[in-house]
């Protein structure tokens, strides 16, 4: 089975006691608020969806038109029918632009996930989803080690690579968390691992390519593996993380051409890939000549190690590993690195190149300030601490609170933990009610996981409201 | 006629003195030197190549035996010859690499471009390639305001479209430098222009959608436009900019769907487009509802402006502006940013986030503290000085030494200007003579240009340097 993500996969059900156009119309609706339909772009047919939804044609023209009455959509002959912009800049630009906005190779990011942005923005909720508090950063730090050194780098462009210096700076990190010896040139500074998929999905895949991913996985709700053009074909994941045997069989059956791997603190799980399944995972990907791509944000989110990255357990050459300091230092910081085979950075520095012309020295100049300090070491401590004490907190409250509602596997460290809701639950109807009992979670749907699971971000909210979000997330389970 | 790029576009030549053997292996030892036939690439069939360039397959055959031979190609039974990496890392690695590095959306750089990157790094020839001498950039001022603010913005994610201080600087800074009238929600912060033709080809446009471009052209030399597979149609350029007629010709024969400008000392010929040839473009663009891309990274460098920016004249909301500091502040800054519709900097934005989630926030903060800082406009002050007078050198010392070489219009501004080399000369041969006379220019043909034009970048060279410079390219044209 593929994992896809399409408006038009839904169908309205026969047996529900609201009307098949008031369930179309509603689900328009809500696709169009979610931004999901996006400002300018077009709707399919009135023939073509009455087909997709195996309704008759009449109904769809009564949905178009009642859009349109409520000034959501706007028709125009021969041309079809169009979502509106939400500012209105008139008619006329509007008919110049939104011809650029038709779905194109990029499509746009996930509705429950731009639902979950909107109302984080808002911060009227208690908020489980994102990445880490603001305090939980090293502000002061930063502040100190920039206040601490004048600015004397060059200003010339930089060495596609990145800034060399960076670059030394984090093969030694390497070297000292992990073991792991690589040189400055087979590293690559890009701007967070967002940046590295971006380059590993559309510059060395193909579209059609089959690759194997994590299900749930944080990289299904990443559209840009969609707007590479790949078939994404799921690795289940247990709390010992995938089965290497599922790998060997994606590659007999679909010839799968790289597997993408967050195995240590997964997101969104919070699970991590046994010692042993990592020995067996690279020996069947080895005789089946599979790279591995390994995204590790959460690796140093835990005073101890589980297991070392398959990286430093690779003698093949197979794994191109995603380092990046959005969890460890800040989130717009935009520093991460890919390493790999020095030829396949060569090649994905000069696609960088193509696309941005390479990362600012401001955030490499910092980068390399914090992690070559002192401060950077005692910082990660003190991070460390701080994540599983309130790790420690979460797993107790929900053990006090939702012990009936859900099951879970405590994470060993990182800063996600997932929950099963134990009883059938829609995510998106739960979803709503949490945010109208003004508490935030992420959905499991987001990541390709059946409705009915929870991801709950323990770095995010403060401590002190920990205990009222989960008695609030209680009352919304309670609502449904 | 489309402007194309294929290593394949080339053909021996029957009547000359070397041999057709002779030439194919030149030709293609100098493709992989030159890094356009990469590392990893495979090569056409031997039977596919003796077709494409009208010759004996038997020749194509004794090519490759002797390619491989140098340790050039390495030929797979069955799976067909490939460059061999440079860096040998093992038969096997590379087995198992090459198949991702072969030619893919993303093409690589192109290769005079890239002899002149390589021989640039090298630093033995008085260069008149790149963008500005180090000195030239502000870097006391830029050091001091980072010295003198403490830094205390938040290290979360930004919003999508940037910073909002910065925004809110850009737009003060359209106010004051062009009496243009941009709020900062219709500002996106990018990477500097290049993100931001990245973003309007990839998610704007859809392959085999037609656009014009002028031609010689700074985006002929990006293989981005090639990525997103655009047809470029050529718009003539004279030393007063394009014809407004040829846009209505193009949108008539090939309905294009952007016309891309850089209307104001144009890359590469340091031409200007007329206030009247401004006016008549946008009215035939208004007419035919074509949007125009206007790519403006060197309007502040002279003292007088010879016209507004189009945007700053657009009535019709047709103009996308591309802006940026890397010509103004630093190259390695990389910030740049783009205004238009806020609903297409709003999707441009959402796709940005699944590139690379965002711009740090260090480059934000020091592009803001600069640009409202007293320091920039007496940066921008100086810098238009000292270009002025660089360019009135370069202009009297060609008129001196080379004036019965070359013909040249004198630019109004900006760091560019075009010679046409009044003998028939080829580009490479040329370039080749050059390096080994110790001199850097750009071959025209990078741009697009018919073989036999150079572009000299004023703001490169040192100015004590700049006579040799001239000289040593005379006795280059001498040599050939």
């Amino acid at each position: 089975m593929e994992v896809g993500y399409s408006v038009w996969d839904w169908k309205p059900q026969r047996n529900r006691d609201i009307t098949i156009y008031q369930q179309i119309l509603e689900y328009l609706e809500r696709r169009i608020f979610y931004g999901e339909l996006s400002p300018g772009s077009r709707l399919p047919s009135e023939r073509q969806l009455a087909r997709y939804l195996g309704v008759n044609r009449s109904t769809i023209i009564s949905v178009y038109q009642e859009l349109e009455a409520k000034g959501l959509v706007e028709a125009f002959k021969r041309q079809g029918t169009y979502v509106c912009t939400r500012l209105d800049s008139g008619r006329k630009q509007s008919l110049l632009w939104h011809r650029y906005m038709k779905e194109n190779s990029i499509p746009p990011n996930l509705s429950l996930y731009r639902r979950v942005q909107e109302e984080a923005q808002n911060d009227r909720c208690i908020n489980f989803t994102g990445d880490l508090l603001e305090p939980l950063f090293p502000h002061d730090p930063l502040s100190d080690v920039i206040a601490e050194n004048r600015f004397t780098e060059s200003l010339k462009y930089e060495h596609p690579q990145g800034h060399l210096p960076l670059r030394q700076t984090i093969s030694e990190h390497m070297k000292k968390y992990y073991n792991m010896d690589v040189t400055s040139s087979s590293v690559l500074v890009t701007s967070g691992a967002q940046q590295s998929l971006y380059l590993i999905t559309h510059s060395l895949l193909h579209p059609g390519d089959a690759i194997a991913v994590e299900k749930p996985s944080y990289f299904c709700s990443l559209p840009l593996f969609q707007s590479a053009g790949l078939r994404l074909f799921p690795l289940s994941v247990d709390e010992h993380g995938v089965h290497p045997e599922e790998v060997e069989e994606l590659y007999r059956k679909h010839r799968i051409q790289m597997v993408f791997l967050n195995p240590t603190y997964q997101n969104p799980t919070g699970y991590t890939l046994s010692l042993q399944r990592r020995k067996e995972l690279l020996k069947v990907c080895s005789t089946f000549r599979i790279p591995i791509v390994e995204d590790d944000p959460f690796s140093l989110l835990a005073p101890e190690p589980v297991a070392p990255p398959l990286k430093a357990m690779d003698p093949y050459g197979l794994v191109l590993y995603i380092g990046s300091l959005s969890k460890v230092v800040a989130s717009n910081l935009r520093v991460g690195w890919l390493i790999g085979p020095q030829e396949i950075m060569d090649r994905l520095g000069d696609v960088r190149q193509q696309m941005d012309y390479g990362l600012s020295i401001f955030p490499q100049w910092v980068a390399h300030l914090f992690l070559s300090s002192s401060h950077f070491h005692s910082h990660v401590h003190e991070l460390q601490l701080a994540l599983q004490r309130r790790k420690q907190l979460l797993v107790t409250l929900l053990q006090q609170h939702l012990g009936q509602y859900v099951t879970f596997h405590p994470p060993h460290g990182g800063i996600h933990l997932w929950c099963q809701i134990k009883h059938p639950v829609q995510d998106i109807k739960l979803l709503e009610a949490a945010i109208r009992k003004k508490v935030l979670y992420m959905p499991g749907s987001v990541y390709g996981a059946k409705d009915g699971h929870a991801r709950f971000t323990f770095s995010r909210p403060y401590e002190e409201e920990m205990e009222e979000g989960v008695l609030r997330f209680k009352k919304a389970l309670d609502i449904l």
